[in-house]
């Protein structure tokens, strides 16, 4: 398969990530929409669908569908051909399609949180309007993730233990594909339950960023964003969700090299 | 196949799709049910089986399962062959089976809300009784869909926006069939959850109608219903939730084609 | 196969099927649990898990999996074989078979019932210490459904909508098995999710019986239950749940005659 | 299959099911978490999924995901062959994986629950500091089960009847892989639903351990942790969730080999 599939699967498969993920967490926290409070089920049960949804599409059209440099990294450290988890695609040398990968997976995380952002626009300035600190929050919440407790120990532990059961799921689910002869649709299907249990289970203080660039590329759009009285970005913050989830793919590729 | 399984499965269909998807929407928002209240969750996973639902009855009887005009134009727009998707069925021309399902899955929804309006018949009364313009307002929802902010652009993106993914979703679903061998119940369960993702994420300013006829037909009915001070039908947004659909439907089946 | 394997997965089927059905609900509504007031959402994925599980080890031991008088009724009917539904048994005529599955199904209801009852006594006790009415029709509802507003002919709609669209699911689903070679667990999975579907849209006004065993067998349990300020029985609206059920599982198996 | 990769799927799938199990009960019953106060349909889909993700992992690396001394007796009694259900391992008599087995799930549970502790370390302590007795209890509520009433009879009823159904189910649910060449996950997601339906039927008296090291290894835990004012950690309760498991192992483990 030509490696435009690759990059096109990817772009706008993260793109529909962010927009579904970060779509249902604007609709339960922001003020006045259908789906106002509904609770952290209806947040985890929305996020899971986000990445199954995406990653249907994107398998059907033959996209290998990570939307996670984290995912990406694991398998490209446990593959043990030199292909760096890219064998299907043709057409650019497996190290020029890791590095086009993790460029184009953070292009579509900011171009799925605009489109999150233009659509919910209306809301989003009427959560804003009483300037207060709760309601500031909510916004940023809709692009990144706020820990419940500040403590840079248990965040980061908890982010790396979150991504590790994720890149251990979805490397060990691989092998059920050995000679099923079943379409490949039961990967997203088992990956996305296993999100909805890491939400559920381990979602309960730093809010699983558990992708760097569902965390980072949001912030971006969040600190760019041209809205009065938005509050902070956060940044001081940004590195857990960012270096948790890389060190748990690094490992998790280590180990799956044993 | 004879044309006229397609028919059937087509009136039916929509008429249970309805009467399901309007089913919970006045189970939740009419006042006195056992679901009162129960939540936008509840609305979502509801809507979502109720399309899986009809869609499984209407393939398990050979039918295409589309009950959403903008479904039908986009697969017939993207059918490389001059069948217009319907190359299953016989006894009639593509362009007069096309017809034929676009006027009876409107019928099939203008059926289906009449009796999802006899089942609750006294909880519709029961909730016009306060003559307040919020029940009424509760009447309208469990016909067609509500924005929470009146804006036709953000309104008319959100329903373009929702339909597209959808849209995309049914065609490349499609793909997982090819030579699987895997009776052909994986695709209503596929569209299910990602009509959910949609609702959960998408839904949250317009109520998600992503079908013309969804919203139309029901529209129609609450119109010309016989009850008093069952308030406006809100014909001046309808036009929203008929247009951005059926240019979704053009837009990807357009897409396909490439 | 045996006979026996028919009877005895209906008898314990049934009494599985009572068990979590109800016991969801007694969860739900009884003072004093830990699901108490979890809402309406909790317990239709309940009921739909408790026809789910049952269905699910009763298809294991190679049985039909009815527990429904309603379901085997219109399969009987729909036979085109002389074999009302049982040509996979032996030993017995299909006649003596049906009346045999039609009363072992009626016993496994009490015996379900009165073992839900069991486990959960401290709660029904503590429910009915109060003596209020709600508090009592709670514990009803444990057994036995009741309207939201009384109107027979509604009533009785809303049970023949909601039973005719389970029993069409379950005869037009069996198409799927023709020559796929799935193994049989697909079945009850699909039930499974047309009955969460039933009861998120059709149980607002009766709280879908769409079986009348599930109805019929819980309230003889409550009305011999000696427990002190039970509160009424309502037998006068127990016809509804029988006999609605009973007339869609003829109509449709009338109909798959065709 | 090598002896050792029966022995570090139990060990790691037991951690993993603690992990995911009871970090949904902290993310719910904690103060100051994302899911404080998500209700107990959320915990019993969290918990479900806690069983489907480990078993799942556990499955795709070769091992028999049981997780349960109780099932792991009940699989072993039920036989028929000397092999204990280890008959896929190799390097080891039957017996002595049997016990190695029982002993390894043990450790699992217990490095699993450090592991919760530790990640919720700051909403535990934050929980604990009003030294009221309702938060010491749902401190241990993320250890171990805690029954709404006190009663033996009832308390060891219902644990018992809880885990015959899973154990029927696990024992039944293995008839479906006859020939059928579909890949092992189908296992994990028709227990795990079977769990769901436990929990939100049988889990609301006692809290459903169903599994006797869920409940013992966590207990312990909590009774060694060092933490102020934590609270009892109710041994005298805790034989119930032990021997009621145990015994519906053997019972149902004989029922299986006539």
């Amino acid at each position: 398969m030509n490696w435009s599939v690759l990059i096109l699967t990817e772009l706008f498969g993260t793109a529909l990530l962010i927009i579904l993920g970060n779509g249902i967490v604007a609709n339960v926290v922001l003020k006045g929409t259908k789906g106002n409070n509904s609770g952290f089920l209806a947040i985890t049960v929305g996020w899971a669908l986000a990445v199954l949804t995406a990653a249907l599409i994107a398998n059907a059209f033959g996209g290998v569908a990570h939307f996670n440099p984290a995912v990406t990294i694991a398998i490209a450290i446990s593959d043990k051909t030199k292909n760096l988890g890219f064998g299907a695609y043709t057409g650019l040398s497996p190290v020029a399609m890791l590095f086009l990968v993790i460029l184009i997976q953070f292009i579509g995380a900011v171009l799925g949180q605009i489109i999150v952002n233009f659509v919910y626009y209306k809301h989003i300035k009427k959560t804003l309007e009483s300037v207060k600190v709760e309601d500031q929050a909510n916004v940023l919440a809709m692009h990144s993730t706020i820990p419940t407790e500040r403590n840079p120990l248990l965040n980061f532990a908890m982010e790396f233990l979150g991504t590790t059961v994720l890149i251990v799921a979805i490397l060990s689910f691989g092998k059920f594909a050995n000679g099923s002869g079943l379409p490949n649709f039961y990967g997203p299907i088992l990956v996305g339950t296993t999100i909805l249990a890491i939400g559920l289970s381990l979602g309960g203080t730093t809010g699983y960023a558990i992708n760097p660039y569902r965390d980072l590329a949001p912030r971006l759009v969040h600190s760019l964003m041209p809205i009065k009285n938005k509050g902070t970005s956060d940044w001081k913050y940004s590195w857990v969700p960012v270096l948790a989830p890389l060190l748990a793919g690094v490992t998790v590729g280590l180990l799956f090299l044993i």
